[in-house]
């Protein structure tokens, strides 16, 4: 049970969040810190907070716990910012999406003055952003990684997982660097392909777009994810989204080879072999 | 009104024309032509057809709407092997997702004894195949592009045109070859871009695909389509696709600059015009 939730950034994950924990009655108090009070207001009257401030260090008084839920690019700025006015008892997470950089941050600031960090990928979402679209449910069987290192303390660890699994989440521990190869691979290059496909055909062949059917829609579905949200994904996550995307490559050229070399019975072998392993994945 | 549908492959598609067609009243006999056929017991006994018969020239006798569901590898062969028999006043169409080959094909038999042949793709499927996934509202609201040429006899055109309107679909007039380079753009290219996703993430990071979530299913969902289906797509139009292909990989090159680049300003501005793009599809 935690007795003052810091919710930093009360937007689609943070506002989720409250509400969750809310829902869930795990926090005695929850307060909503954002650059704009203002737009902190339907937070309040919903009760998804308790309190809201502009004042960081106003908002971490006390506070037991702490989630930093801002875009991702601002979340290594926000930890410079709040690490001395964090209690010394509170343990802090958050929801960056690329997580290598965020933690060797906090344990370069841990060093100075310790505090607990363990970092969380909550991997539930949206194309849409803003607290307008936060669920009370958003993590229900949702995927929260938790990325701890050597250098966490396992009650912390523990903490933090209870925390989502209290939201409704299920809970898998990876290392920051594993963390990053993978969501690189099954996320952010789903997402930059869809980009390119959108953007290859709308160049090429834009009247194909009129003809664009449900496998289109879907393949490019999350092509329409928030511009400044995938800009700070792409650029913090980029040395392994370059790698997987290397990989990429490898096997859409082996496919096209196929394909120029008319070879029916590779050709069939090799989507055969691909039909198997997405059918796995439900 | 057709008198007698002669539907010569019974899968999703043939099978879904059949059970719409009777659903709606359009035809007074169907009759089901296949290779096996103890494998048209199904769509007997569930009214779909009223004749099932193994015979090509069998099913074609009296019928004077004659729709060729085969594989798109097939039809060509299909067409070569039916022409003879079709009947003098039959309109005939087909449902291959490639059509300049397949015109071209008929147009070519036409030269030997005129039958009127309208090119048909009906924009609607599924991963699965066969009969059993077939469904009476498949075309419902879904888009059937017909593909005349200048050599069409424009009655046939209406026919085959208010076949389809009659079946739910709404039908979009395209010629062969910018049909072909318009699916390779939202359909080949989207499936081609999917299966090498699945199969760079497998190959290079398989331990990712545990932590896949909805972004990856959905863009990767097709996938899991038929093998064989795709594989003779993807042979059939093979010069449109290899063009899309590079179209895309222009788009993907450009992003990736971006990226190395690590320009936000401009990758923000590439993205945002993407997500225009793709918020205008609906």
């Amino acid at each position: 049970m935690t007795r003052r939730l810091a919710v930093i950034g009360v937007g689609l994950l943070g506002g989720s969040v409250a509400k969750a924990a809310r829902a869930q009655r795990i926090a005695h108090e929850i307060v909503g810190v954002g650059r704009d009070v203002s737009r902190l207001q339907a937070a309040l009257s919903d009760g998804a907070i308790d309190h809201a401030t502009s004042d960081l260090a106003e908002g971490l008084r006390g506070a037991d716990f702490v989630l930093l839920a801002a875009p991702v690019l601002a979340i290594e700025d926000l930890l410079e910012r709040a690490w001395e006015a964090i209690p010394a008892d509170a343990i802090v997470t958050d929801v960056g999406s690329s997580k290598s950089a965020i933690v060797r941050k906090a344990e370069s600031l841990a060093r100075r003055r310790p505090v607990a960090f363990v970092g969380s990928h909550p991997m539930a979402g949206s194309e849409k952003a803003g607290y307008g679209v936060s669920r009370a449910d958003l993590f229900h069987g949702a995927l929260v990684v938790v990325t701890p290192t050597d250098a966490s303390a396992a009650g912390a660890v523990k903490t933090v997982t209870a925390f989502w699994e209290h939201l409704g989440a299920r809970v898998t521990t990876l290392d920051p660097a594993t963390h990053d190869a993978a969501v690189a691979a099954i996320s952010h290059l789903p997402h930059l392909v869809a980009c390119a496909l959108v953007d290859g055909v709308s160049r090429a062949t834009p009247e194909a777009l009129a003809v664009a059917a449900r496998g289109f829609k879907d393949t490019t579905r999350i092509a329409a994810g928030d511009p400044t949200m995938w800009q700070e994904i792409f650029l913090t996550n980029r040395p392994a989204l370059v790698e997987s995307l290397a990989a990429f490559r490898r096997a859409l050229d082996d496919l096209e080879r196929l394909i120029e070399q008319g070879n029916p019975d590779a050709l069939h072998a090799a989507l055969a072999r691909i039909k198997a392993v997405r059918d796995g994945l439900s």
